[in-house]
C-alpha cells in the first residue's frame, strides 16, 4: 500500500468518529497528505532511515512540534506554536514516520480532563494524560501514537483503551522539548495496536539498531499484585491470576512476589516528589496565569510548594533504598506481572482514574508495559502490566505474552 | 539607595564598557527601570518575597525570558521569543529582582565564543560558556547573573575574571526553560562579586529560606590536584598550594587527597556522557540547520550518534561506582580543595579554555565553588575551588576561605 492510501486511511477514520472521541487536539491533513505523497514519489528529504517508512503516528500535544500548535491541554498556551520540534519528533521524522497531528492531553499532562472519550463506550474516560493517544490508536485512527507518564500516564489509558502501552526505562528516550511536569519522573512512551510497532518506534526513539526479538522458552514472571491491592475490582485481581495462569499453562515460569514493607510508601512519596517537581516547573504559569489554571492542578502546585526540603530528599533516599533492594526480589530474567489499572475505564469524564498501580514503578523508574487482557464485566478492556528490564527482555515477555493471551482469547479486542 | 538608581547605576556602567566587553546579548533599560520605580513605589505585584528587592540580574541567553529575546548563542534562534519564563527566572522576579537582559552565551552553551572579552584584559577570553555572565559581573555591570554549566561553564569563567562562581549540586535549582544540552549534566548556577549574593540568591533559587551561614572555626580541606594536574599551569598548582597553606594559618585542616586511579578516567566518560545527550537533544538543530551549527558543535553531535549504547551504560555505571566511592574518601565536613582553571585566562577569542578542571565534579553531579585567589604572571585573576556538599557547609567554607584570601590579599580584585 502506498503512504498515501494508508494516511488516507487514518483520515477517513478521523472524519467519521472524530467528533464522537475526540482524540486530536490538532490535526494537519493537508501537510501529511503532502509529506505521503513526496515519500511515495521516493523523496528522502531529511530520512536517516526508513525503518518508519510512511508510519502514521499521532504526538501527544505536551510535546513541543514546530510546525504544529502545541497548547499542554492549557488555555493558558492556546495558539502557543513552538520554535522546535521536540527530539523524539525529529527521530521520528527521520526515520519516515508521517505526524498526522496533535492528541488530547490532559492540562499539561496532570489530571484535568481534555474531553477525550473511550472509543469502546463514550460515557466513559480513555484515561489520561496520554488520552488522546490512547483513544486514537484504540479507534484505529493511527496505528502508533507518542505518549508521556509521570505517574501512570501511558499505562492506565493504554489498559482502559484496550491496547498496548509502554513506558521505558527513565530517560531511554530523548526528553527534550517535552513540557516539564516533574523532571525526575516525565517519562516518553509509546502507544500502538501492536507489540512490533512498539518495538520498532523504540528503536528509532532510542537511536538504536532494531534488534530482533529473542522470545525466551519459558519466560519468568513474578506476580505482584502491589501494596496497593486493595483498591483494584474484584474482576481485576481474578483477572490478573486468569493471566497468570495462562502464561503458566503456556510454558512460562510463574510464581508469587510480595514486595517488602518499604515499598507500601512509594505512592504516597511519588505524591510528594512529584507536588516538588510540578511547583518547581510550573513557576511560570502559578506566576503569570494562576487563575486559568484548574483548582487540582492549582492545589497541587500549593502542596508542593509547601514540601519541605527534607521531606524530599527524605523521600528520594527512600525510592533509591527501594531501587537498590529490587534486584535481589527478581531471578535472573524474571520479569513483574501485575495489573495495570483498578479495573474498567470508569463511567464519565470527569477523572482518568487511579494511578495507584503504576506510581510506584514509575518512581523507581522501571520499564513498564500494558498488555491488553480481555474485556471486564461492563464490556470494556482489562489488562496487565510487566514491569523491569533491560528493554530486550521486557519486549520479548511482551511479545511472547500477547500471543499466549491471544490465542487464550484474551488479548484480541473482541 | 533606590531601585531606580541601582539600575541607572548598571546602566551607566554597561554604557560605558559594553562596546569594549561585550557582555550582553539583549539590556532592556526602559522595562528594567520601570520596574525599579515600581518597587521604589511600594509595588509588591507577583513578589512572594522581598529577599532579592531591587537586585539588578543578567540572565545567560541559554535560559527562556517571555518577555527578552532568547536566541541560544545560535544564529538558528535569532529573534526568538520564548512563550515561558524559565522557572528560575520566574523565582527571581517573584523575589524582587530585576531582570536587566540576557548575558552572552557560546553556541548553545557548548564552546564556539560569542565574542565577549574579557574586562580585565580585552585581548583574552573571558572563558565559557557563561562569557556574558562572567564579563558583567567581573566589570561591574551587575552584581549578580545566572549561568549554567555542563562541563566546566560556570566555574571556569568566574575563575578567569575574577569573581565567584556557583555550580550546584545537580537538580538544586528547577532546570524548566534552560535550552537543554546534555540533561544529565546540566546544572544553573549563579555567578556573583560575593560569597553573600550568591547565598542569598541560592536560597531564592531553590525555593528554601535563607539559612544564616554557620563558619565552623576549623573547617577541613581535602587539597586534590586531580588526575589532570599535568595539564595545569605551574603557577596555578603553586597559587592552589599557597591557598592551602594560607587556609591553614588561619585554623583551617588540610590534608592531601589522591584520587584512586578509577576517578581518572572521569574526563573521558564526560566527553561520552555529553556527546550521547547532545546529539539527541539537539536533534531538531541537527536536522533542519545542521549548516548554520558551528563545526564544533556539528562535529560533537557526529561523535555522540556514533557512541554505542553499552558506551553510554559502562559509562554511567562508571560514574555511579565513582560516586559511592567518594564519601569514604573524604572525612566528615570536608570539602575538596581544587583548580578552577588550569591557568590565567588564555589570550585570544577563538577558545573558551580548558575544562578538564570542572568535568569530573559536574559529572559526579557535586556542588562547586570558585574562589578567586589574587593574580597571575600576566597579571590576570587565578582562582581555587571548593567542592562538596552539602550546600550549607559549601557556603560556610566559601565564606570562611573567601574572607581569610582577601585578609591575605589574595582575594581581592587588585
Amino acid at each position: 500500500m502506498s503512504c498515501e492510501s494508508l494516511i488516507r486511511a487514518s483520515l477517513t477514520r478521523i472524519d467519521a468518529r472524530e467528533r464522537e472521541v475526540g482524540a486530536w487536539a490538532y490535526v494537519d491533513r493537508d501537510a501529511a497528505l503532502a509529506r505521503a505523497r513526496a515519500l511515495d514519489s521516493g523523496d528522502q528529504t531529511g530520512l536517516r532511515s526508513g525503518l518508519l517508512h510512511g508510519l502514521a503516528v499521532g504526538v501527544k500535544d505536551i510535546i513541543d512540534t514546530a510546525d504544529m500548535p502545541t497548547e499542554y491541554g492549557s488555555p493558558i498556551y492556546a495558539g502557543n506554536r513552538p520554535r522546535q520540534d521536540a527530539a523524539c519528533v525529529q527521530r521520528l521524522k527521520a526515520a519516515g514516520a508521517i505526524i498526522l497531528g496533535k492528541t488530547v492531553t490532559t492540562e499539561f499532562a496532570f489530571v484535568q480532563p481534555g474531553g477525550t472519550r473511550n472509543p469502546h463506550d463514550l460515557a466513559c474516560t480513555p484515561g489520561g494524560s496520554s488520552s488522546g493517544s490512547a483513544a486514537a490508536v484504540a479507534d484505529g485512527m493511527v496505528p502508533v501514537a507518542l505518549a508521556t507518564q509521570t505517574g501512570g500516564s501511558t499505562i492506565r489509558p493504554a489498559a482502559f483503551c484496550g491496547i498496548f502501552g509502554y513506558k521505558p526505562t527513565f530517560d531511554r528516550f530523548p526528553g527534550a522539548g517535552m513540557k516539564p511536569l516533574a523532571p525526575s519522573l516525565d517519562t516518553i512512551g509509546v502507544i500502538a495496536a501492536t507489540v512490533d510497532d512498539i518495538a520498532r518506534v523504540s528503536a528509532v526513539l532510542a537511536g538504536e539498531s532494531p534488534a530482533a526479538v529473542h522470545v525466551p522458552d519459558h519466560p519468568g514472571f513474578a506476580l505482584c499484585r502491589t501494596p496497593y491491592a486493595a483498591q483494584a475490582e474484584p474482576q481485576t485481581l481474578e483477572r490478573l491470576a486468569m493471566v497468570a495462569r495462562t502464561l503458566e499453562d503456556a510454558g512460562g515460569h510463574v510464581r508469587e512476589l510480595e514486595l517488602p514493607a518499604p515499598f507500601s510508601e512509594l505512592n504516597d512519596l511519588h505524591r510528594v516528589i512529584m507536588a516538588h517537581e510540578t511547583a518547581r516547573a510550573m513557576a511560570h504559569e502559578w506566576r503569570t496565569a494562576r487563575q486559568r489554571l484548574s483548582p487540582s492542578m492549582a492545589s497541587f502546585i500549593e502542596r508542593g510548594l509547601s514540601v519541605s526540603a527534607e521531606a524530599v530528599a527524605a523521600a528520594r533516599a527512600h525510592v533509591e533504598a527501594c531501587m537498590r533492594a529490587l534486584p535481589a526480589l527478581l531471578g535472573k530474567g524474571e520479569l513483574i506481572l501485575t495489573l495495570s489499572a483498578a479495573g474498567e475505564a470508569p463511567v464519565g469524564l470527569a477523572s482518568t482514574g487511579n494511578a495507584v498501580f503504576s506510581r510506584l514503578w514509575t518512581l523507581l523508574g522501571l520499564a513498564c508495559f500494558a498488555l491488553p487482557a480481555g474485556r471486564g464485566m461492563r464490556g470494556l478492556p482489562l489488562g496487565v502490566q510487566l514491569v523491569g528490564g533491560p528493554e530486550a527482555l521486557l519486549f520479548a515477555a511482551a511479545s511472547w505474552s500477547a500471543r499466549r493471551l491471544h490465542e487464550a482469547t484474551l488479548g484480541e479486542r473482541a
